[in-house]
């Protein structure tokens, strides 16, 4: 475990480099929109934790309405568990015996859930469970265009009516189309959850068709929720991203149905090398996850280009000069491509009140679940 | 910080998943290998620790005859020092001043160098140095084709006579050429190499000019080595990947100049999810760094495919057929790409003694510096 990058109660120009920074006043209002979006379309809200991995937010956010939070990981959901938060939905499979019996352990001290997409996965689900003598809610996955996990919308009945054979509570569906959530034109967006929603519907069908309700549809991301919400299937929305808003998800074209979200999440850099054509910061690829492509320099007309693990090289971007480069030891704000793997290198969040300008270190939040694979 | 996927003296069939796992066997093969080449070409091996972050893995590579390791961040230095290491060079820039006064408190416990390419950063080095009164050897880095830091080399003589004038050991030159170790062809590397030594020879006569002596110039990485060492300019190879091997610099033509290293980093994955089509493990971009391209599946004739942070998918390569796929909870073996910011993910590496087919956990080695990014 490292060290946090400063102490509470420091100037923002006193944090060490490079820090992964949240500006808690963008944040909030992140928070508040987001919570304001599905009290008015009368959603349930549960955002992925996966994203975060920080217990003091997952509050933040059920303090704000979410039901609870999603995570991805069984070690994920006990890291979290182990904080204090109390309602969590693992919406993944989770196949290896010795996990599920963790699993069945944790049910004990939380209202937790899981998704499931084959009958090997049930069967040492219910084993699990019937051993720990704890219960879960089950989603069933399926596969909405993601070509991942899940299974066909026709099989979705027959494995519901596996679940409730062996006494297990069939909660819904899962059904995340996480390829939509980046098409860059709002059309594009709106058009591949027409596509989700209609083998959603398919899944209930088959569902409908094996005698069983489908008591809630569960997935939407940060860049279809507003879509997803306007179809009238689901009823639970998963966004996780809109709270920190990351470089990939601020390239997508923005739709008039959905809410407008601001950066909340920074690595804070500064220039460690510097010759007469770029400067070099000390953030490179273990700063930030660059899968989802570069950060963007914040409100400098800098081009950020890859200097490896460790560092990022600085260029002026078409429209500036070199003139615009900073110097030696200037400190460098940058937007990370990709907020989940982003939070998942570091320790802590150095969260600022009042800016990134002049603001104040109001609290250093552990990042509990960081590096919670298994 | 998590807790380790296996106890010491499980099997390899017991380790949880996904875990980052090294076969003991290939490592310790590689380890003697580069210990040999260096003995034989009479240069100083000091292998890059920011591709390992392990102390228990240092201290095998000095017994092995290393003279130390290269880091590239402070906090680096620092973590590993607790953990027992006394001769780290950070082969890389220090600028901020907080930063420079824990450098030269560490330099009065260990054996430290530093390198530095501007003249704020020799001033500031000295001051922190004299206010702490200790020392450190001092390189001066030059650009050797990387574009990144350091100075051109006609300036590397008036660096280095600053940094005499201040009363430091000026070590030599830092000359390393990030680009050239992934040129795939030989031919390639190895002109890379030629461009890299005249330029510095030319640093070389900037300090001779200077009315100095350059003691050590000190590089090299994986892909270069054994050019870099042919051409006896280099007193001092810094390659680390070769201890583990990564998809990316098996990808490298190979050279029979340069003796030739196994993989011996894996991440041990396990199929949660199966369709007719294709398999899902429970590994993703957030058990593998990506930026150099996908893991490869380890002995199975199957394609690896981004499912995003915390899934791949596997589908049969071009040579085979579904019957290739591996069933639900089967065991998948992954190289990775980069097995620097790979190793940055994990809170530990899983030790095997006797192969990852029926081998045991021989030990669990902490990454003692995982997110030091200060």
């Amino acid at each position: 475990m490292t060290r946090p990058a400063a102490a509470v109660g420091a100037s923002v120009d006193d944090i060490d480099t490079p820090a992964l920074v949240i500006d808690l006043d963008a944040m909030q209002r992140n928070l508040a929109t987001m919570a304001a979006f599905a009290r008015e379309h009368k959603l349930k809200l549960r955002p992925h934790a996966k994203m975060h991995k920080s217990a003091a937010i997952a509050k933040l956010q059920v303090a704000a309405g979410a039901v609870g939070v999603c995570v991805q990981k069984l070690s994920e959901a006990e890291a979290l568990a182990d904080a204090g938060v109390s309602d969590i939905y693992i919406s993944n499979e989770v196949i290896a015996p010795h996990k599920l019996a963790r699993l069945a352990q944790l049910a004990r001290r939380i209202t937790l859930a899981v998704a499931v997409d084959s009958t090997l996965g049930v069967d040492r689900l219910a084993e699990a469970l019937k051993a720990a003598g704890s219960s879960v809610d089950v989603f069933v996955e399926i596969d909405v265009g993601q070509g991942r996990c899940g299974v066909a919308p026709a099989a979705a009945g027959a494995l519901a009516h596996q679940v409730v054979s062996h006494g297990l509570r069939f909660a819904g569906l899962q059904a995340y189309n996480g390829r939509a959530q980046h098409l860059r034109g709002a059309d594009e967006r709106e058009a591949a959850v027409r596509h989700t929603v209609a083998l959603v519907r398919a899944a209930q069908a088959s569902i409908t068709a094996s005698g069983m309700v489908c008591p809630l549809v569960t997935g939407a991301g940060s860049g279809t929720f507003a879509f997803d919400a306007a179809t009238g299937v689901y009823g639970e929305l998963q966004a996780g991203s809109y709270l920190f808003m990351d470089r990939d998800y601020a390239d997508n074209q923005t739709s008039a149905r959905a809410p407008q979200f601001e950066h909340a999440l920074f690595v804070k850099s500064q220039v460690m090398s510097r010759s007469t054509s770029h400067a070099v910061v000390d953030a490179g690829h273990k700063s930030h996850a660059i899968d989802s492509g570069l950060p963007r320099v914040w409100q400098h007309e800098l081009e950020y280009s890859n200097g490896g693990d460790e560092h990022g090289i600085l260029r002026p971007n078409a429209t500036a000069t070199l003139a615009e480069l900073p110097r030696l030891g200037d400190t460098v704000w940058l937007v990370p491509g990709h907020c989940d793997p982003t939070v998942n290198l570091h320790d802590h969040f150095v969260v600022v009140r009042g800016g990134l300008a002049s603001g104040v270190v109001e609290a250093i939040w552990p990042i509990d679940s960081r590096g919670c694979l298994v």
